[in-house]
């Protein structure tokens, strides 16, 4: 075993506690710190042993991360923070405003190669795997309909999205697919199906003091990107209610892709993820991909990458010949 | 788009009639010709403008042909077939003998990085697919358990090596998953369990002449490596219901993955395949897959690689700018 892999962790919510429990879980990683925008004596990390430090710390631990894991929020963090810091470190990030990938890569592939760094950006389950099922779908079987089915379950991006808006104390957001459509899907005989057609949106929301139900819901469902193209129902309850029904994250979906060969030969692919604990697993791939990105960086790669852009022998700790003899 | 990718392939029997269906559906493809080491003029190919050499013009098809697409039988054909045209061409195969997957590595990457060619090999399903998602798993939740199950459907491999048999004058064999062994891993409930406990293996035979059949089942049967590990039974029929019962070749199975995230959060990555037409599917793997070798070689890589060496991205004929913006 070569030098562990040092990793930081760059903003400490649901996310940045799901790195820290999954760090320990890779023989081949150690944590460096985690880095906080809040007072570091007043945040107390899960692990007794994890050292917390100040965000402006970062600055002057450049030599002490190897890859620094981007840990904030995509609707406000990350579009500032993934490209100030992917010019000083080896960053991976969960960036998910779907629409506005492209310009984020740019912004963060100048940074990173400036810098001479690897930023990983959008990885995760959606941005992340089910993408690479979207694209493996599609390219093998060209012609054929590719199909993304979310939920049930509560959408780290879209309920920090909902706690961002104006009035809102605390806020749950559910997927939830649509199963007929699913079925429909899987039998062949459903295949045109919008995104609106497939899915709701479910929101459960404890008011700010005397906030106006109506202004907050209508801020909400006319949200662009999160909400606006979707059936979206809110709920006011109380915070004793967010805390008695919505503590836990339980996430999944679907990425199927059906496609013909031959004279009319149906052939399916599903991919299908149930998640207890949507953070602790996108936390699991930030760190697979945490791995890569050092590997590419010590190959002497520099710039912005996607998954698309790694192979997956890179996020093992095993080496090829390994890889080949074991799980080809 | 730039010039077409010129497909060659070598062997016509199943694979190679489902290579040559899929290259028209793939609009960056177009088929150089098929090899045969059967007289060509025998041959009659399913599209009436496909080309059919002998085998014997390979080596002065060179130049005619960007990428070979080996579909021979990994018992006997590759072992050969696949270092000695590695080093002529850029190849993609099937090769499926898991165990010996390391050997074969070496040889074709000995022969291609003499020659100065990219030899992919063991790409389709099983290998292939079904590899990545043992390999993702693995790295995205360590510590977790894979399970892969098979069937029910027809095993092209399987049903090669019975088929070379002495006596057997044609074969089908079928692969079955337990149904309670898949509900176990989805549950939780049983994650400890052997590969024998997990499938079960079913041969239709039909006997050459007056071949004597305890002799055929015991060749069979005992088999290294593709029987000699699972409970197998054999069963004789006519040719008639041979032709009646078990035309198509049908295929599936599941790649499954579950671990734990912080206390115990339960988290599983579940891969499935329904195919209808088994040859159909690796054909359209392999010829993705051809894409990818056809760009490693014009990048100016040469020698042995696997599904674990390639991007996804490699895979589409898309830019990496249209995929992030599209898939990601």
């Amino acid at each position: 075993m070569s030098e562990l892999i040092r990793v930081g962790i760059a903003g400490y919510g649901n996310l940045g506690r799901g790195v820290e429990d999954a760090v320990p879980r890779n023989p081949d990683m150690v944590l460096a710190g985690v880095y906080t925008r809040r007072d570091p004596e007043q945040v107390k990390p899960e692990r007794e042993n994890t050292e917390v430090y100040s965000w402006s710390d970062l600055d002057r631990h450049r030599d002490r991360v190897d890859v620094l894991v981007l840990c904030g929020g995509s609707k406000e963090d990350l579009p500032e923070q993934g490209p100030a810091l992917a010019g000083k470190f080896n960053t991976v990030d969960s960036y998910d405003t779907h629409a506005r990938i492209p310009e984020y890569f740019e912004a963060v592939d100048q940074a990173a190669r400036s810098g001479g760094k690897v930023g990983l950006i959008s990885t995760g389950w959606d941005p992340g795997v089910f993408s690479i099922n979207r694209l493996y779908g599609e390219a093998i079987l060209p012609g054929g309909d590719t199909h993304t089915f979310w939920g049930r379950g509560v959408s780290q991006g879209h309920s920090d999205a909902v706690r961002r808006v104006d009035g809102v104390a605390h806020a749950v957001q559910y997927t939830l697919p649509a199963e007929s459509a699913i079925d429909g899907v899987r039998s062949g005989s459903q295949l045109d199906l919008t995104t609106r057609e497939k899915h709701t949106r479910e929101c459960f929301v404890v008011l700010e003091g005397e906030a106006d139900p109506e202004a907050v819901r209508q801020a909400i469902v006319t949200m662009p990107h999160y909400f606006d193209q979707y059936d979206t129902t809110v709920h006011f309850i109380s915070e004793d209610e967010m805390a008695r029904d919505h503590a836990s994250m339980p996430h999944g979906g679907f990425v199927m892709r059906s496609g013909a060969t031959g004279s009319g030969n149906r052939q399916l692919i599903e991919y299908g993820l149930k998640l207890d604990d949507n953070p602790g697993f996108t936390a699991s791939v930030l760190l697979a991909y945490a791995r890569a990105v050092h590997r590419l960086a010590r190959a002497g790669e520099s710039g912005a990458r996607t998954v698309f852009d790694v192979a997956p022998g890179l996020l093992s700790p095993q080496s090829a010949e390994e890889l080949r003899a074991r799980l080809l």
